[in-house]
């Protein structure tokens, strides 16, 4: 038996609720149901309705279900954007998706921040030529944040260029304003607490419109995955493949259960959370906030600077069953990056603030 | 409780150990550890080991995790045929892997049989164009399947060709001579008994080559699960993205599972119950065999036509909780689908047969 705590950044700790609906389903035996059923249907339906609810989704709006992120971050360039796409780059994950454009064979343009550190809405001069406007939301690499008031600057000086906010390891959290952006997706292994395996995709009828327009001029959009071939699913409570059955049936069942808490509910804990994590980062004699701008600091993927390595900072909480995130990339050693997910709760971050301080003070 | 025993060609019933397993995985929070963690490292090795040791599978294969055998359709054409790939339809998922082609912007040649029936290899003309020839092992809509003794005989007259071959719901049944292919691939919902979401990508040395080749040439080959960059990270027991850390290490442990009753254990355990159903169906007075010619008759989704209509069968069924696959497409009324994969007990064939026999004759 494991019975350590994770608040690594995904995966991470999985949502309380997992093991009853996993019995539950292995009761019902929905692993062995076929993806073409009535009852699948019911369970896609589900899933969706209360996503819909919980993220207030307008109607304009359609959910997808995908095999990942990463997936998407292919998807949505290879089926929306023919020729240019300009992304806001400031870490690792931002730039593997500003680098799957020129791999899919189109122009991406960017404007680099250093790792740490973030953007400023009325100093980004965005190319004519874009197609899609590509911005991150919370970049987990560096736990710099973007917030969503930034986010909903960029609709009116670029009405005609879609706006894609990638928001992976942070939504429920961003509270956006859906007429301000043209999609935003999401991992279930997140701020979901389940096992990785999903990625969900929002979008509205702008970006399905622009991958009709693509498919009409000819563009290979991909084959099962195009956008026209899983929107025309989805109409149907289904998808063009095989699909993970159980994964969606899971989410359905731990959003429900967030509903019954509430989003706002959901978003006031991390900000307690967050603000417990950060005001004892400030006051520590080995940690300090790698971000230094307090606005543009992550809720969800809190990363600080560490002056005794992070194996050390492993190395000491496992003695009392729990484990942070290392720094990304070249960082893995002077940084840590801790997880404050819905399925963390205030309990488990205190004893873990509790617990650094103790050990380090 | 659903205790209903699923004959449906996949997803189908679940491996009898796969409760277990999950249990032990949600005990040891496998869904939490991170996909780049020593920990799942060894996860992966160890699936990979017991994948080789079960299928015997040569040092000059590779095992790839994906999200399903339809993402592995557009994986091998997009990374491994630059302008032609030949196909032999004689169902709907030849036919959709035949298209995937078109869809590429590649040009796909077919030969093509009427549903339900197949080939004969000495009466194929491959065209000297032809860099991957594609056939199919098991037809899932049709039932119909293609010797590995006609599969043999391709190289030997294509030398230069790549030869693939779907065995999305046959493996492990065929014994494969693998000097013989170049790269076959399964779904883990068919004969490994686990729910979807994820595809196996077995390929050798001479596909990874082929990629690279296209690759140095600027040919655009994706961008996270390009053959290079999954071989990459392969390299590591690591995939390019978050992957489904929880089914890789449910695969690993199913798979150990059956290496304890051994590949020709399994295979001749599906022989006897797939002779069990077709002694059956050609003395029933409602069904009889879809494939007319006995040696191209699957042995793993045995395809019936029924005078009755298939829901009316599976009405019946339903009353001692079993249920088979309707026909596929076209032949949804006219024609039941029965899986005969590992999962599925010698028992509850009996049970299976027995039942059809009292309710119809």
């Amino acid at each position: 038996m494991n019975n350590k705590i994770y608040f690594t950044p995904g995966p991470s700790e999985l949502y309380p609720t997992i093991g009853k609906h996993i019995q539950q389903a292995l009761d019902d035996k929905i692993g062995a149901i076929s993806h073409r059923s009535k009852q699948f249907q019911e369970i896609y339906a589900h899933t969706e309705n209360q996503l819909r609810t919980f993220l207030k989704l307008p109607d304009n709006y359609t959910i997808l279900f995908l095999a990942s992120a990463t997936e998407i971050w292919e998807r949505i360039l290879q089926n929306t954007v023919a020729h240019t796409s300009f992304h806001l780059v400031n870490g690792s994950f931002s730039k593997k998706f500003y680098e799957c454009a020129g791999e899919l064979g189109r122009t991406g343009l960017k404007v680099e921040a250093q790792f740490g550190e973030g953007f400023y809405p009325e100093q980004i001069a965005v190319p004519a030529e874009t197609e899609a406007i590509c911005l991150t939301h919370n970049e987990t690499s560096s736990g710099v944040s973007m917030p969503v008031a930034d986010i909903n600057q960029f609709r009116a000086k670029h009405a005609e260029a879609l706006i894609y906010v990638d928001s992976v390891s942070s939504l429920p959290y961003p509270n956006f304003d859906y007429s301000k952006i043209d999609s935003t997706y999401f991992s279930v292994q997140k701020c979901f607490g389940m096992p990785a395996g999903l990625g969900v995709w929002l979008l509205n009828d702008r970006v399905i419109a622009k991958a009709e327009a693509m498919d009409k001029k000819g563009i290979s959009l991909g084959t099962y995955h195009t956008i026209p071939s899983l929107v025309s699913k989805a109409k149907e409570n289904q998808t063009p493949e095989t699909c993970n059955v159980l994964y969606i049936y899971l989410l359905g069942k731990i959003v429900e259960d967030m509903n019954k808490i509430g989003a706002q509910e959901i978003r006031m804990s991390i900000d307690r959370k967050a603000k417990l994590v950060y005001d004892y980062l400030q006051t520590s004699k080995v940690f300090s906030p790698a971000v230094a701008d307090e606005k543009l600091r992550s809720q969800t993927t809190i990363v600080a600077n560490v002056t005794i390595g992070s194996a050390e900072v492993n190395n000491q909480l496992a003695a009392f069953n729990m484990a942070v995130g290392t720094g990304y990339g070249n960082h893995k050693d002077q940084q840590i990056r801790i997880a404050n997910f819905p399925a963390h709760s205030e309990q488990a971050m205190q004893q873990l603030v509790a617990k650094l301080q103790a050990c380090f003070g």
